[in-house]
């Protein structure tokens, strides 16, 4: 057995395009994670794909499961070090993380946002949620201001269970911030907030895969989203996000995984980006960090896990891309609903 | 006057696509900046559109230059206030900067780095070379190896003003470092700290330009290159670093400034980095941060400087990109030499 082997059959189980550096990355991964879930993240591997990496390693006695976690035994440890894997290494900052960002400025804001989201809804299977620390929707407004992107600015979120349509209201830095989002809970959440706290944004009801309605077409300076992982999904959301903006000079942000997306989808996602008419102007590493969810054991990811452990840390993350228009391209506003934009091959926690 | 009208006035004098965003962009750093060089960093707008705004403004009695620099004047302000533009916002990790790392575990290596590199050659016009801060050569090593890059790995670097090569040979991380390098200077520099130090790193004087030699060809997991700022440069040099590699699972670091290069600009530079079968995983901004070098005087960027004025801070800075490959496509290895590869309408260090 080596590297490529070990990828092809992780490939073929799964239908994910594998290569050796990709099961060396996840191996790479063993050596420091006791979960499968916290292999996915340091990893940065497609969680189908590590969990039938883990299955095999299990089967072939290099990896074996007690009530403590997941190991590397011996002969797993030996394997490794003839295949010249050397465990995953750390150098993330220990203030920030891996953002760059200080949240100094907003700490009133964040303070008084910790007491309002206790009481949100939590995340629902039915529409793909599951939201980010409060600390990371904070990040994403320090991020979206230091780019010029929020101060006297017209903003729209689309699907907000991150609640950053609230979190930006609060701080008050944006001209107008608008939601649009189809969960009803989440909706009278953010309603009932606004008037409590005397908060000046609208929360609009509606499915996403509706097209835009005229009245939101080119109206905003900066969109924020965070779409179901599938391609389709990327497309019908960023989409949105763009068809929203005013034209060049706008700027979108939203989060991709490698834990439901292999750097092949990657790559089309991109490329589906650049034809668009946007430029891709950031890139930030595990930018988005997730708080579990309740239902785990109706995912996917639960049956395909050859271990069944629940996470004891965070595990699931993001990249954050900014985007900005630089070229006024025609995006479709066309009706995505009846069709399942949510899955595909590599997506596991629908 | 409106941001719409000094956008297209600046459009119109250098060549490069301005709209009122960008506008905006480089007065909000003018809030904040009293020198040309720090507006151009500060707004990551391109120099030669900085240098024509502020040109623009003196004559319009909106900025005013003394011997401390050049500031708002109440008209200046009144207009900014008029054209909605806030002062720009910082909100970067105070003990990271922007790179989201730590360097806490080079830190042995780091500090052997800065006694070595103090006789390192100066920045030469010529190559269009300027070097980064031993901390950005560091942080390479770092993003690297928290990428799973360097250890055990064959690397590249092609052009190595930067000492990438020998700070990493330092760490002792990787199984082969080859350096790629033009000029004399610093081929000899890097020599001699290898028998100095006895390190085990090769070292080849050789113009990029040229067609990579077999030897060369598919033989390494890793490349780091910062080209000059063209397109045609950035397609020569990280097409020569694609070509290096072993193929699928390979990956790429380089730099690309905003300084240099607008957002137009980059959408090309990443639509052929997607058409050469790699993968954008990460784009940095402000990463890597380069020391002000001595031949200001010659370059275009000083004739386009409506006010003579020396850096007093390091400004010039780039965002670093990381690449993987995907997809085994053919780069072209042509003969790049006789061509001006360097120079477009947006570049100003040169």
């Amino acid at each position: 057995m080596d590297l490529q082997q070990l990828a092809r059959l992780v490939s073929d189980k799964t239908g994910i395009p594998w290569g050796p550096r990709n099961a060396e990355r996840a191996l790479a991964a063993v050596f420091v994670s006791d979960s499968l879930w916290e292999i996915a993240h340091k990893s940065d591997e497609p969680l189908p794909a590590v969990s039938a990496l883990v299955g095999l390693l299990l089967e072939e006695g290099m990896l074996r499961a007690s009530s403590e976690g997941i190991f590397l035994t011996e002969d797993g440890k030996a394997f490794c070090e003839s295949m010249g894997v050397s465990p995953f290494e750390d150098h993330t900052c220990p203030s920030c993380g891996v953002r760059g960002l200080s949240l100094d400025k907003f700490k009133g804001a964040l303070e008084r946002f910790y007491e309002i989201q206790r009481d949100r809804p939590e995340a629902a299977i039915r529409y793909d949620q599951g939201y980010v620390t409060p600390e990371t929707t904070f990040a994403r407004i320090a991020l979206a201001d230091g780019r010029g992107d929020l101060r006297g600015k017209d903003v729209i979120i689309f699907g907000d269970d991150d609640l950053v349509g609230l979190a930006l209201a609060m701080t008050g830095l944006a001209r107008r911030v608008a939601v649009v989002e189809i969960d009803e809970r989440i909706v009278e959440f953010e309603r009932e907030a606004a008037v409590k706290l005397g908060l000046n944004f609208e929360v609009i009801m509606r499915d996403v895969r509706l097209p835009l309605p005229q009245e939101l077409l080119k109206r905003f300076d900066t969109f924020f989203t965070d779409p179901p992982e599938a391609a389709e999904a990327m497309r019908v959301f960023v989409g949105r996000g763009i068809s929203a903006l005013k034209g060049v000079g706008g700027a979108g942000y939203f989060g991709l995984t490698r834990v439901e997306s292999s750097l092949v989808k990657w790559r089309s996602v991109e490329r589906l980006l650049l034809d668009m008419g946007v430029t891709i102007t950031d890139i930030i590493h595990h930018f988005n960090e997730y708080v579990n969810w309740g239902y785990l054991e109706q995912m996917k990811a639960w049956e395909l896990a050859p271990v069944k452990q629940f996470p004891s840390k965070n595990w699931y993350y993001s990249s954050m891309f900014r985007i900005e228009v630089v070229e006024s391209v025609e995006v479709p506003n066309a009706d995505a609903t009846g069709r399942d934009i949510y899955t595909d091959s590599e997506s596991s926690t629908v």
